[in-house]
């Protein structure tokens, strides 16, 4: 009683497999009845979810680099504030699908505002909340966008059809963030079947509750 | 031709006489024929406004503190990559009512967000551009909130009745700044007749027009 949550985020680029294993993880917790929240940004905070709107306004063709990661960072804070920090206050296991990674990588590094410059506003917008863990599904970026294609089952979406290029440089960036971070962030080749990422997954989440939970 | 502009803030407490000084110093600009645009944030720039709307929202009681903060380094984001750079690419004079120095003040140092943190998303918003010279209407909290209530010029907004004390923290955090920054900050004593302050203002500006732009 009394004892702090523990904070989980899932990264990884277009196709990974992260909502698929975000629904195992789940699962697992489940039958261990441990109590756990899953949830990503904006996640129907209702200040979070008016944020992103302005974001993603199609009408919104003059937006400002900056203006938009500096919204990102705001809707982060308000879902921290107003779900994240309470459910870990009260002890729950805290799924995340993206974090302050997210950021750092696509907007810092792929999009070339500069990975120390978001960190900063990740870092105030945050007030230093890191995950206790990161799993990170690595996968090549032709593999990733061909599970896409393939499977049918979402829609293609705008970041999907960025040029390889792009995803490429999304990976290049985790990879950096994931050498820097090899405590926190576990990197999980998601090029192999489903089942088999899941159970190193699992494995390793194993070992960490236990270690620190 | 091909010169950049000059970039002008105003700053100061409740009462401080901005409003009546920027009237003067526009007055001033157009006797003299120098191109100048006055604005303030968000300025009628369509993303800016609608993200004030979100800050402004009387609904948004749970608003967190760094989601605020957030919020105006994207509001100030926005008007700065639309407004205040096209006009200073042009050549224009641009004076703009408020701008980094107010964030710091009023929620770096007053709300107790801590400065240098403020400071850090604000540089992220503005790229790093910071105005050429900046007028500091220096007054007595007291001072200026008896103006605001004797002259009726307009309503008494929320930051008005703010404690006292809190009038006395963001004189404070103004005068804290201004030290740091002798000479991009010219403070004003703005408890002294307008017509004083408003003669030490242009003999200050010109001097510095004519070294620097």
């Amino acid at each position: 009683m009394g004892r702090e949550g523990f904070f989980i985020t899932l990264e990884g680029g277009e196709g990974s497999g992260k909502t698929t294993i975000i629904g195992r993880l789940a699962a697992y917790l489940q039958n261990r009845s441990l109590p756990y929240l899953i949830t990503r940004e904006p996640g129907g905070i209702e200040i979070a979810e008016k944020i992103r709107s302005i974001i993603l306004d199609p009408a919104h063709t003059a937006m400002d680099a900056r203006t938009e990661a500096l919204l990102y960072a705001a809707s982060r804070s308000q879902h921290l504030a107003e779900r994240v920090e309470p459910a870990l206050k009260t002890g729950l296991i805290v799924l995340c699908d993206r974090f302050v990674d997210s950021s750092l990588v696509y907007q810092g590094y792929a999009r070339g505002l500069g990975m120390e410059e978001v960190r900063a506003i990740n870092q105030f917008a945050t007030g230093g909340r890191m995950p206790d863990l990161t799993f990170y599904l690595d996968i090549e970026p032709e593999v990733g966008l061909a599970r896409i294609t393939a499977s049918g089952e979402r829609e293609i979406n705008r970041l999907d059809l960025e040029s390889l290029a792009f995803h490429q440089k999304v990976r290049e960036g985790y990879r950096m963030i994931a050498e820097a971070n090899p405590r926190r962030i576990v990197t999980l080749d998601a090029g192999r079947p489903l089942h088999v990422v899941e159970r190193e997954l699992i494995h390793t989440l194993e070992d960490r509750l236990l270690k620190d939970f």
